[in-house]
Formats: C-alpha cells, sequence, structure tokens
C-alpha cells in the first residue's frame, strides 16, 4: 500500500479501542500500515513506559501524542501544586516515549468563578512550559466543547487556547484542534488559521445528530455532519503537516474489535477526510 | 408583599410548569405575585390566542414574551419560505397577546454548511424585521448553547446574535440573554455590555454538574454552577431592566406540583439571583 492509500497522516488515539494494550494498539497500528499512535498515561502506565516506549519502536509505530496532562485550577494553592507536579511527570513520560507532544484538558473550575480558574491554567502554562522545553516536549492546549466547561476544561475555544499559547515561542506551547470540540464556532477558519504554526495536533471523530450523549457519543468519520474535509483543508493550509488522530469515545464503536475498527477509520478517513 | 419582595422581575416561562395550561400558569403567575409569563405558541394555540390574551389580562400577568419562532434554514428556497410564512403567524400571535418580544431560537442547518446556514439565518430575519415592526413587536434572536449547533440552532454566542441584530434599529432586533446557553464563554461579560439595549430577555436556569441530559438537563437556580448574581448584575448594568424569566427543562422539576415549583423558583431568585 502507498503512504497516500494508508493515509500516512491517520493515527489511532488508543482510547478508540479501548479493549487493546499499548502492546496491542502499536501492532495493530502496524497490521493496517497506520503509522502514529496517541497513547493515555494510564495505558501507558499498566505496561510501563520504556516497554511501551520499546513497543513502539519495535513495532515502527510514532507516538503522536501522549493524553494528558491539564486539570490546573484548584481551590487551594497546595492541590494547584500537585497538579503542576503531576504534570511534570507527564512530561518526563511524554519524552521518554519519544513524543513531542503532551495533549492538556485544562480542567475545571473549583467553584463559580470561570475567569478566575482561566487565570489558573495561563499560571500554571507558564510554569510548565520551560521545563516542557527542556525536554523537547510542546505543550498543546485542547480546547474543549463548551459542553465541557464545568466538569473538564474551560478553555473552551481555539481563541482561548491561542491567546494563551501566543505568550510563548511557537514550537513550545501550541493546541490541539479536535473537530469534535471546535466545529461549531463561527471563528473556526479564522481561528486555525490565526494558530498556523501552533497547531500541534489534529483530532478527528464526528457529531452525531441527535447527540446520543455528551461524553461517549461521538461518531465515526462520516456518520455525523462536521464538514470534516474542510476543516482538515483548513489546518493543513495553516501549516499543520502532522498526524490526523483517530479520537472516538463511543460504546458501540469502543465495543467493536480492534482491526475492524482500524479498517473502517481508514475507509472513512479516505472518504471523509483527506 | 412588596414587589422586591416577590422579584418583580420574575417571569414564569410556562415550560417550566408543562402541566398547566395557560389559564393555569397565568393563575398560578397571579396567586404567587409572578407579575409576567413566558408563553409557547403550542399551549396558546390549544386554549386560542385571544382566550389565552384574555385570560393573561384578567389575572394581572403580563407576557414577557412568545416562545418561539425562527428555525430558518432549509434546503429549497420552498421551504425557506415556508418557514418565513410561519414566523409572519408568530409576530401576529405576539401582536395579539399583547407581548412584544418574540423569541427566535433560529433552527440547523440542513447540511454540513454552518456559514450557508447562517446566512439564510440573516436573509430571514432582514425579511421578518418590516413586518415585525409594524406590528410593534421586536425580533429576540436567542443564541443557543453550541451542544445545540447540529439540531436547534447555528446561532451560538452572543457575539453572532448581536452581529445580525445590529444590521436592525436597537429597539428592532436584539437578543435573549439565557444563561444556560451563555454561561461558558469567556466573552459573555462583555458581549452583554456590548449589546446593551439590544437585550430584549433574560432567561435563568443552572447547570448541573455532571449534566443529566443535553435537553432536558437543566437545573434550579442554586443546584449548579452559573454565577447567576453577576450575569444578572452584567445585564442590569448594560441596560436591561426586564423581566426574568426562569424556563427550566428538567424531568423532576417538570413533575412537581406547579405551585411548588413557583414557591421554590422565588426563593431560589431572591437567593441566587436578585
Amino acid at each position: 500500500m502507498s503512504p497516500t492509500e494508508n493515509g500516512g497522516r491517520l493515527s489511532l488515539n488508543q482510547i478508540t479501542v479501548p479493549a487493546w494494550s499499548v502492546q496491542q494498539a502499536v501492532e495493530g497500528c502496524a497490521r493496517h500500515g497506520i503509522r502514529h499512535v496517541g497513547l493515555w498515561r494510564e495505558r501507558v502506565a499498566e505496561r510501563g513506559i520504556a516497554a511501551s516506549a520499546r513497543a513502539a519502536r519495535h513495532a515502527g509505530v510514532a507516538v503522536s501524542s501522549l493524553c494528558r496532562g491539564g486539570f490546573f485550577p484548584a481551590a487551594t494553592r497546595a492541590e494547584r501544586r500537585v497538579r503542576i507536579e503531576d504534570n511534570r511527570r507527564a512530561i518526563d513520560e511524554a519524552r521518554a516515549l519519544d513524543t513531542d507532544t503532551l495533549v492538556l484538558v485544562c480542567g475545571p473550575a473549583p467553584d463559580r468563578d470561570l475567569e478566575g480558574a482561566r487565570r489558573m491554567v495561563e499560571e500554571a502554562v507558564a510554569e510548565l512550559a520551560p521545563y516542557a522545553a527542556e525536554g523537547g516536549v510542546r505543550l498543546a492546549i485542547e480546547p474543549l466543547h463548551p459542553m465541557f466547561a464545568a466538569d473538564r476544561s474551560v478553555i473552551n475555544t481555539l481563541a482561548q487556547a491561542t491567546a494563551i499559547a501566543e505568550q510563548f515561542p511557537p514550537d513550545r506551547v501550541g493546541l490541539i484542534v479536535d473537530v469534535y470540540h471546535v466545529w461549531w464556532d463561527p471563528a473556526v477558519s479564522a481561528e486555525i488559521a490565526r494558530a498556523g504554526p501552533r497547531i500541534f495536533g489534529f483530532h478527528i471523530s464526528d457529531w452525531i445528530v441527535p447527540l446520543p450523549d455528551v461524553l461517549m457519543g461521538r461518531g465515526m468519520m462520516g456518520d455525523g455532519i462536521i464538514d470534516l474535509r474542510r476543516l482538515q483543508q483548513s489546518a493543513t493550509a495553516a501549516g499543520y503537516a502532522g498526524p490526523i488522530e483517530v479520537e472516538i469515545f463511543n460504546r458501540a464503536i469502543n465495543a467493536m474489535p480492534g482491526d475492524e475498527v482500524l479498517v473502517l477509520m481508514k475507509e472513512r478517513y479516505r472518504t471523509h477526510v483527506a
């Protein structure tokens, strides 16, 4: 198969096939000609960091990103300190896995003060950025859909993420464009163009109508209403040439045999995204 | 009871007590010293428009708004024409009910083209504005939370609604600030200030964590994480002095006896909003 046929940019975020261990995920990717994999810290911990890194290298699969750091805002200084330390470990893990990208899901507010929580995110990123840079790891702020503003992240638009990222060199702090989170934004095209070299990752899935579930209701590409190709072209035009990661939280898809998911996502990638 | 005690600005959106007819809703408001009611077209149609208007007048309860016009985008010109005609009827109904405010839920895109659908909304508002003005009815665009972008409205932020409204005189086209839809927006305070005299309504409920349901998961004021008083103060500082309408879609609350709901919402309004 040619790189084009394979979708040379395609990446499997391992949450899409949650039954697979890191070992199985990287071997599955290799079996299907998928050259990149997005790993989760919890799953990496099960296998061990060094063993996970070896498994990926042995399979010839590059780690496109590590999920996830973040969850910065907290009610007390002591608790915020705990979160920062956990993020330092996440940076160490990313480095050990030989990926240059740590995904940040920034966390909710500890109270009703969204603006205060957003300042805590900025302060945490500022504190972590030099440590990440030393390790050759880029911090990728992922804006989450506004429906997650109360429980997962107070960073809900590309504009917010870029405003934070722009306080740092463009090769150190940037963002993840996940179509599920940003497709609705009237400014999505303009903000993708603005983010340009700060786009450190591009995640795909689809928005099903009606939405089956807030958290577990993402669709396979083509099953929903997101104009995936247009968003991919916007990101590519903005200069993003990196992996395109399939990240689908969906009970039905997550229950399918992994090999079937990989066949399906390659087909849908070609038809709806590439 | 003094107006302050009553919450003189408080309004019951009748969807909050769906078991009540229009007659029961206006009588319930009168019984509890609530001076405003938001009515729904379907419920008004059950009772009849003239009879509904008489019932409200007789009870001494003002109709703060009529829900809802909108749903403008459609695949064909003919279908868009049908939607416009339905909105003309909604304007007539608002006038007959002696309310000056028609709430517009603008509708989803008929395809994947959000920008095209947003243009259809602008065109429809432009076509309806003169007819509404003749009837003394103001068009109030309600931005809906981005989680409704695929199935209810392509207008998802205050900034979008104001950008459309600003094409018309400030007393003719404006917007509804519904806290459930806009609380997450990093620009919420700035956009409320910008909207100023174009704020034609202020709707309250709360955002429960975790969200029990996308459509039916709104909370009673105080049960969630929205900083309601701050948003009310922003709207009031922007010049909005009109009714504050309680609009709660929630299976448990909607199943409560109406009189209990009104007692509870008055109490919560005083504690968390006024």
